[in-house]
């Protein structure tokens, strides 16, 4: 069984050292499999949406563990999600609401002493819950055993600061920055898309970056299967200045 | 046999995969498992705190490999060490401390050239010295059959600086400095412990980040076993300008 | 079979994870070992450089996926190459122009749908065309079946920049900057080398940085096998202002 693990550790500390040590103590079978552990601290809607963007390539039946956690220690959940076929193992706050969308088919809560350590340090659920909530699950304990039922209480903050300015199904918002400074939206593509709008600018719709010159702005219809904007070899978020939560607006053909 | 890696080398650079390279030709059976390879350049005492809090956590029979080695080339031995259980391999400077008071059970300096290249360069014994004896060892090649027995010598040089200007016992030094800028300490907890101070404040205990307001200061009891000041949700080591080898202080309940 | 992963994608994002699910997903038996993925954004060059000193401590048959590919997309070939018993699997860009060095066996462009997915995004060819080849190659079919054979045509474009100004065979370039700030060389050892000339310094050579003290500066041959510079426990490349490409050159023995 492949364990996936996504944090906001970083890799200069012990920790994430500490949860690998703790599953591959308690299932020695498990396969480890790093997707992220850079998710900028403490930053839940950017942990989402790597889930939602790496986990779904797994194979059915992949154990996920996923901590970006300000809320450790306090009155969120630690939960086991199972959906699309997959298993989720992390915090309810919000982590797990794209995965969601593939069709939850069960949520229940970490209490039990065979999926938790009983003396779990307050300030590092990974290792002492969910490490060993993955390792029981890989080790073949139904999810149902680790706790009662509950339903998943966490969401995004983020997209609720300000409705979309545009057209209902013509706006969307930014939902990712990456590596590249790519900024990821929430546009569907539609019949007709010939460009989007941001920050004042009017994007032209490419298939990919060759298409435009190098440090060029261009749209395209990205990895995720949503409208994406770039510079070509350069940085779209520092050069519109684009923040998660952006607004966009799809602007069509028959247009000017 | 799951071999671990901790090391300064960054992911930049063909370093650390020369080292999986070597161990996977020289024993395809063993498990590599990454624990950090962002140690701070040279920063030994960072290195030695990654192993003590990570390597804990993993089955005993684990062989860890460490690599944080500004001598390297230099008079320092290259040793094994058997401490807990666990088998070390990395150079004698300190950086097996900590791990060391798990109790040592025999240092051995690596010579044998079934552990080592012949040609081993002078400026990268992870590739040429540790991987294959981390590689031997996994093959089944007793600690002994490295070299000669040997003591650990290496001290990490960073707590001589000051002696503790508080009481016998309630005073401690800031051993780590993490990821989330949390100043682990190595004052352990006491009955009647209240507060610690530390950089002229007070900072009162709490059981955990949710216990405060977010930005607020706050002492706890962290996952090492020992007090830990934060900031939450915010960077403690900044605000209160710590670094590694401040003084703090504990303060018990029945004092002003 | 192993399969290493080279890229430019950071760890803040799925992309890595996506890439080790399609792989895990379609070859479960594959064991994938990381190289690196913080090749700097878009430089073909260090990953070239990357990969030439990682890959070939793997053993003879492992796969090797490297994408650093600003031109995904556009007209660059995704190919399989075979080399020095070792296949390759990434862009045409230049990016194998070191490890063609060391004889290639074959290459083949990937156009076969047994090797890439049929809706490739066309950002994204890592996790729709190189990790499906690579799995494709660790299930056992033959790199001749991912297409029509071809010949490497990529190639670094650094090196133009300026011919060597010292004598034939004495001038070299730096050819990669390390974690460490170490300028690593393309100068190969001659009888006779006591120093290297750069940027209007001439550094002696030494076995390995204990020969000096800390902060001087030192040549030494290097665990490629090929001169470097560095200043002990200091940055050379910031020192001495040193970009890849820089002029070195060799200075013997019997010279002033």
């Amino acid at each position: 069984v492949i364990i996936t693990l996504t944090t906001d550790f970083g890799e200069r500390d012990g920790f994430v050292g500490a949860m690998k040590g703790v599953i591959s103590r308690l299932c020695p079978a498990a396969q480890i499999v790093d997707v992220s552990h850079h998710v900028p601290r403490h930053d839940i809607a950017h942990g989402a949406w790597v889930l939602a963007t790496a986990c779904r390539e797994f194979p059915v039946g992949t154990i996920h563990v996923a901590v970006v956690d300000p809320g450790v220690g306090g009155e969120r959940l630690e939960v086991v999600v199972a959906a699309g076929g997959h298993t989720f193992v992390g915090p309810d706050n919000g982590l797990f609401q794209h995965v969601a969308a593939w069709g939850v088919e069960g949520t229940w809560a970490i209490t039990s002493t065979a999926f938790r350590f009983p003396e779990a340090a307050p300030t590092f659920h990974g290792r002492d819950v969910f490490a060993p909530t993955a390792a029981a699950l890989a080790g073949g304990l139904p999810p149902e055993a680790a706790g009662p039922a509950t339903c998943l209480a966490g969401t995004l903050p983020w997209l609720g600061g300000g409705a979309p300015t545009g057209h209902l199904g013509r706006a969307g918002h930014v939902v990712h920055i990456d590596h590249f400074g790519n900024a990821i939206t929430d546009l569907a593509p539609t019949r007709g898309l010939r460009a989007v709008r941001c920050a004042g600018a009017e994007v032209a719709l490419r298939r990919s970056y060759r298409d435009v010159a190098i440090g060029a702005p261009l749209a395209y219809i990205g990895s995720a299967g949503t409208v994406e904007l770039a510079l070509r070899e350069g940085d779209a978020a520092a050069h519109w200045r684009l923040a998660r939560g952006a607004v966009v607006e799809a602007v069509l053909a028959d247009e000017r």
